[in-house]
């Protein structure tokens, strides 16, 4: 696990003064980059497609990735917070679609890659609670489809709680939703957004939002040049104190990044979550507490910049963000090795 | 609902004496029969495959149909009794695959028909806990995308209880398993089961087994010209009274049929369940007790006739089980309708 975080900017504000914003709107680019040392391929993604949809990855063969990451709906839950089975989680599921154009992982950036993260929900107890890597690994062990296809994926031919980290990546690497009326108006075709959207994204640009949310993802830069893997783009969360909707939400409950680092400078920053297919996982902000998107833009202007934008303006703001939906790939639910005549867990 | 209940036969091992047994290995008809009142069609196929994979379906929007019924799996849950969120299900959840081959449904037959169980499990309180019908009706109201295709799929053009049972049911009528090893044999590809297939084939029949796991599904006969739909085929289990497998599989504890009709000479009936792709369905009987195929044969020999097979018989008659498992057919994940910028449950 990484120990040491990098905060690229102290706040992402300092963004707003940039006199060439308009190149902080990307489009998604075909795939994300590939870590050297987990490399896609045809039966890696299928192996971490079956353990993706695979309840018997949680303790209690219960909940599997797609209970709280739903990828028939917006790789989400419904709910405010992950919400399946009685965990006591307090903040919400994001989203798991195009989260291969993410630096970090988790609302307070505390996984540096996919397979860190994967890890962490594998046996955090209040997720897939397996309690150990010998645990999860003589769980796999014991369905003998998987023997066979860690063998045929992985050169060291393991099921190893490294492997399974890396077979679900992989697979979570393929899920890009792209194409969106976004996408295709800025790659040239202009009558892809009408007029209110159009009015919508200078509003975005002008009223501070494209700040924090800029680069493919809308979430700061995206892996590259510009920044590593790991490398975490922070959010001051609210910037502005006192308003109604610190009590009103709950903003000052959950400390974010500060929970992990302990460092008191870290109080109330996040990770700047994406906005693609924003429209689809609501609700929003890291505890789920506002339901609407319209409130949702209203809440950033009075909390991070206090502009004060009126109510014509967030709608143009919300126009815009619904351009941000792709096209989600159709994906054929995977056939999960049987432990035939027996069970594994109860 | 039905509140009269039909028993064919009063306990269903009269047919292990008719001499023709043969007839009653069938192979898996290309369709089941469809109801007159609920014809299929692609439009609500594909809506009651959304319903199915849909959490909100249920009260707290944590568990689908697919939560235990898994699609990605033997079509059940990998427990011994259903167990998702913490309901108190003392049943096994039954396989989804190839139920519309069966006349009567739940484990006691309390259900005449795929629709009617729908209601049910929306409504009970341990598994979708859906209130009541204007509960459930003003859910799915509240889902644009759904709204829409009820106008396109149903003549009256309502989001009704009684409808989405009907999409449902024509999804699930299309979870045909076709094509197992044990259909090309019965279809004349005599090279299909192999010696010690077959002789599993003749002890099944010889011992007994055919008596009740007979027809299409072997789970008795199929709706058609010998059963009217809803009309229910039971078995008495345990027949023979007495052996150490009761207690040590708590066989006297559920009372089966009894518990839905009050009628003591109910006592310890059970639908005769299918047998198709048993390999994939473990753990076994209503209770899920027993994990292990052998296991589940040696306990079937000693309850229902005490003929004593021996080990090499059981491992033939298992050996003939596997070859009742079919090619599933691919399912592509639907894309559930969203609230866009707002969510119903949390």
């Amino acid at each position: 696990m990484r120990t040491v975080l990098f905060t690229l900017f102290s706040v992402c504000l300092v963004f707003t003064t940039s006199s060439s914003a308009f190149e902080y709107f990307q489009p998604l680019p075909e795939k994300p980059i590939i870590p050297n040392d987990n490399p896609q391929t045809k039966e890696k993604i299928a192996l971490g497609k079956q353990l993706y949809f695979d309840p018997r990855l949680s303790l209690n063969a219960d909940v599997s990735c797609n209970s709280c990451h739903n990828l028939a709906a917006g790789g989400d839950d419904d709910g405010a917070v992950a919400h399946m089975v009685n965990r006591k989680i307090k903040r919400s599921a994001p989203s798991l679609w195009n989260v291969g154009y993410l630096s970090t992982y988790f609302w307070d950036a505390r996984a540096a890659s996919l397979e860190e993260q994967a890890i962490e929900h594998l046996f955090d107890p209040n997720i897939m609670a397996m309690g150990s890597p010998t645990i999860l690994e003589n769980r796999i062990k014991s369905i003998p489809g998987y023997v066979d296809s860690f063998k045929q994926v992985f050169n060291d031919k393991k099921v190893s709680t490294e492997n399974i980290a890396k077979a679900l990546s992989a697979f979570e690497r393929t899920l890009t939703v792209p194409n969106s009326r976004y996408d295709q108006f800025i790659k040239g075709n202009k009558s892809a957004l009408n007029e209110k959207e159009q009015r919508g994204m200078d509003l975005f640009k002008n009223k501070g939002c494209l700040g924090c949310h800029f680069g493919v993802n809308f979430a700061g830069p995206a892996p590259g040049p510009a920044l590593k893997m790991g490398d975490a783009f922070y959010e001051l969360m609210p910037t502005i104190r006192g308003s109604l909707y610190e009590d009103k939400y709950d903003f000052l409950d959950d400390q974010g990044v500060f929970h992990h680092t302990l460092n008191d400078e870290h109080r109330l920053f996040w990770r700047v979550p994406p906005l693609r297919n924003i429209t689809d996982s609501a609700p929003y902000f890291h505890n789920g507490s506002v339901k609407d998107l319209h409130e949702a833009v209203r809440v950033m202007d009075r909390v991070q910049f206090n502009y004060g934008v009126n109510e014509k303006e967030v709608d143009d703001i919300v126009s815009f963000l619904k351009t941000l939906t792709g096209i989600y790939p159709p994906i054929t639910l995977p056939r999960l090795p049987e432990t035939e005549g027996s069970t594994l867990t109860h």
